[in-house]
């Protein structure tokens, strides 16, 4: 069902990719690059309060995925490749979803007007950023250690990108 | 700059919350509490291969606030009622933001068809639900223990509700 809502971009991702494929697949596995998001002036008082807040979820609108059509509900995740072995989207942290929102563990590195420059990137220059909002491990760290599924069947390297995946399937 | 994207509802809450004043503010703090998304049948695929993974992100679509206006970008964040400071909504995981995604650490209790059962509730019966992404440890887990900001200077009670918040200050 569509939800007749507006969708605001908020400001936009600046970094060095341009091509999905030789992008990191996940934040998480791209901790060290660096980027920034420039926020739309209008907005720039809601960052008050992000110092002293070391890490972020970025929301993004990943823009480059087809929109509108319902992508395939099952799909091989870059991840799995190599296996050829397909996953329901919602086990999946891919890009083609319902909704193309993409959510990104980052580390603020410095806030300078409207730019947050932060460490770890997984997507292309100029996707739009939706939201921003604080990492609160309260709120978001599970208690132990999680299983995580089919995800702790895979190694996670530190190269990955869809074209590394690949290249070694 | 408006998006010009459709939204999509890929299912609902079902849950006993009818009024946010008296619903908690983060499925962090309310992990006990057990609801439903009932997912839309044509999606229903997407679900395979989240069994083996205990905890997924719930992206809502907080469908009670205002729309299409933007918030003001600071805010008394509930936590904050009794001090009155604001904040700036980026720095926030408040309801009223520019786009009100929610984003829910909940714990997965058992999957049949399309109904998903799971712990931690915050939000009210009848929320759009717009994606559900599996919880990766390697992806949404900071080394250590990272600063918070201000969240690290309040206690965050159980029992935290914007009532229960609002009777204290």
């Amino acid at each position: 069902m569509e939800l007749n809502v507006p969708v605001q971009a908020i400001g936009v991702v600046r970094c060095g990719h341009r091509d999905l494929e030789t992008t990191p697949i996940q934040a998480g596995v791209n901790r060290v690059e660096q980027a920034v998001v420039e926020l739309e002036p209008a907005f720039a008082e809601g960052l008050d309060g992000l110092g002293g807040i070391d890490y972020a979820w970025l929301l993004t609108w990943l823009h480059e995925q087809p929109s509108g059509d319902v992508p395939p509900l099952r799909q091989v995740p870059f991840l799995l490749r190599g296996q050829r072995r397909q996953m329901g989207i919602f086990a999946t942290r891919g890009p083609r979803r319902v909704n193309p929102i993409g959510l990104s563990l980052i580390e603020i590195i410095e806030i300078s007007g409207t730019r947050l420059t932060f460490a770890g990137v997984d997507v292309v220059d100029g996707t739009p950023v939706i939201d921003i909002k604080p990492y609160v491990t309260r709120f978001d760290r599970p208690a132990g250690d999680p299983r995580c599924g089919w995800f702790d069947e895979v190694s996670i390297d530190e190269r990955a990108t869809p074209e590394w995946l690949a290249s070694r399937s």
